[in-house]
């Protein structure tokens, strides 16, 4: 586990105050470590059933490919029999739109992923690099 | 949603603190609403990777049956094969050791399931245990 | 097996040759024998995780096909749909871009093929042929 | 990724040193970073097609589980259902048996797993505990 659950904890509760103050939906948080694992969920309530799945596709989809999820949407645009054959290939979860970030810490090195989902795919990006930054750590979206 | 977050995240803690106090090892606690969807995840620092998925097959077999992982157990050691089978039939998720844990409102209203990994299937049984009657709700463990 | 682990490991090196003096990005190298199993596979430190996934997609698309993954690219270009079709009959794991590449002796027998992934389509493909040919083989990517 | 492709060759040729002097029939050696992604593969001539398979579960199970699959052999030995179920759902991939062997360094932190398959499960196990001392790191087989 590169990425520990203090350090989750605050990211969660970071995004979802961002969510809070911005006026947003109801938010689906979830931390993955470095290796695609779950660390921590938050889905708040009125959230649909499929949200943590979705939350988990995008930041697995990060870690995935090395990009935040908002890159590899630019790739779908491209080339969706790509992105198809690679969520294929990864066994069927990597959600192709913003909202999946990469958390880096000071010296550029990859702890972990955040997924979030529930209102607009930049307005989860947003909330996902709130949370991140109130961590101390650093966000990559694309 | 039948088990809202804060439940949830009071469950959590509750459980968290009994492991703790017990000297535990690191546990992962899913708590999941009636349906059967992620309401909230930790995962403590060195659990091993498969444990949100085992905390989540617990908790999924014993909404699934309707009965905590420690009946679903029982009957495993009796007969292998129908537990088998039902875990194929819902999806492949169903494990039956002790662990996963209905909770029940004061009414006996369902409203969820608790599944912890990380110690002895019978520490595990316990932390659910405690994080649900901290939450002021009936644990429901066979 | 019909491409020997010692000929594995010579076109994996002179493939991570070929992607140190190009400057390209960290390499993940998968080689297949003919019947499209795993001889020998290096993820350069920095891949993201699903490299060997996709490199293996590459590499297996080109055995399943009978044709270099560039060619399987100009063919989703034309008909996406058969690209997912056959992706989905072969069990999910067919990556139609540049970087699978057949191999062949002198004589054009097929021996395996060569998955390449990290940078650009174009270069992953330059470090399969490299590699290959480092060999004393014959390269096919189209 | 937290073993680097150095070490990982260091410990794939340490195993297959091994297995040379002692005799032992062809090896396959899979070595996974500690999220369960591969980082090396080599499939000695004669290893059979699903032998990268059977490595791959002896040492994602191990990391699954946080214990050597010697260890998860015991456990299938008393509750065979228990086992089946872990395997059912982490996805798939859970070989209980020994020859997954986590590596630890000198400070107890998990850094990965190797998983051997070719000789007896014993004689496997042997050659990852090898292969992973001859790196100056620390074998875990239970």
């Amino acid at each position: 586990m590169t990425l520990d659950l203090d350090t989750a904890r605050t990211i969660v509760a970071g995004a979802r105050r961002h969510g809070a103050e911005a006026g947003l939906k109801p938010l689906t948080v979830v931390v993955l470590d470095q290796g695609g694992h779950i660390v921590a969920v938050e889905r708040e309530d009125g959230s649909s059933n499929a949200r943590v799945a979705i939350g988990f596709g995008k930041a697995n989809g990060a870690l995935a490919l090395g990009m935040g999820s908002r890159s590899i949407m630019a790739r779908a645009e491209q080339q969706a029999y790509f992105v198809n054959a690679v969520t294929s290939a990864v066994g069927g979860s990597l959600v192709p739109v913003p909202g999946g970030v990469l958390v880096r810490d000071d010296a550029g090195t990859l702890l972990g992923a955040v997924g979030i989902t529930g209102d607009t795919s930049d307005n989860d990006e947003a909330a996902a690099v709130a949370g991140i930054e109130s961590a101390g750590l650093t966000a990559q979206v694309d």
